[in-house]
């Protein structure tokens, strides 16, 4: 079982293929996001902390457990995105998501932010990660109507940092 | 005085400095804000179409009135992001603001655009342009406490395109 101080924080070549596997894998993403999440990962990479992005990783047995993915929002002072977190379905439901998660919010906290910001689609497949914002204490700050696509609401998740 | 089809669409080389300068002389941009305005007309410079950035400009004499940019949000089908959109303050009051707003709607209608969104900040001296949205029949989507900073929210106006 992975704990907080277990999660890898350094960004290596072989994250690129991992994340998109793992994205791929998890068949929440259409194609199109699972190359942003590659995307993500390469600049990282290029860039260092000035991309923006910082990362926590799961390793699991020859493979990607689990990532996430968040950094401070530009022009914000103290409002962190959370853009990517992903339990590969294997390892979904012991806890991983919201182990990442919560790494990710102390890590925020330490770093001054004062508040989380998840978006995730409206969509009946995307039950599941609704309820999992919610279990983790995030309100809906709002719902965006047909934001995707027809159909397809973008819900943004807000959890306040005391 | 500018109408429609006299809103240039092409970008040229002096739009970058012409940009800055004007989004610096209305006041309600921070330096960040005022340097990210011009890294999209250098990123459309670059880029071209694929730059995801569409502008309006409104030549005036010798300097730029207003401009307006848009663009489709990625991993969104129809979904448009009205990024920013200035007027000088020698040209306020006029009414170039509406017909650059309306102009960018029509546009994005024709591309087959079914929302656009707009997020301008909470704080009081920023009345006008929430009050410039409501008159332009945008709808108060969300607002997201503290978002900016202390006592600064985030206010996301939608647009429904018939």
């Amino acid at each position: 079982m992975t704990t907080a101080a277990e999660f890898r924080t350094e960004t290596r070549l072989d994250d690129v293929a991992a994340v998109r596997d793992l994205a791929a894998a998890t068949g929440y993403f259409s194609p199109s996001e699972v190359a942003i999440a590659a995307e993500l990962v390469e600049e990282r990479l290029q860039r260092g902390p000035a991309s923006g992005y910082e990362f926590l990783y799961a390793d699991g047995d020859g493979r990607l457990d689990g990532y996430a993915c968040y950094g401070l929002i530009p022009c914000t002072l103290s409002s962190y995105d959370l853009y990517w977190i992903a339990v590969h379905p294997d390892t979904q439901g012991a806890g991983l998501g919201r182990r990442l998660l919560q790494e990710c919010e102390r890590r925020i906290r330490a770093l001054g932010g004062t508040g989380v910001y998840a978006e995730t689609s409206g969509k009946a497949q995307y039950v599941s990660t609704r309820r999992f914002y919610e279990r983790c204490d995030y309100a809906t700050g709002a719902v965006f109507a047909d934001f995707y696509g027809p159909g397809d609401d973008k819900y943004v998740f807000v959890k306040r940092l005391g």
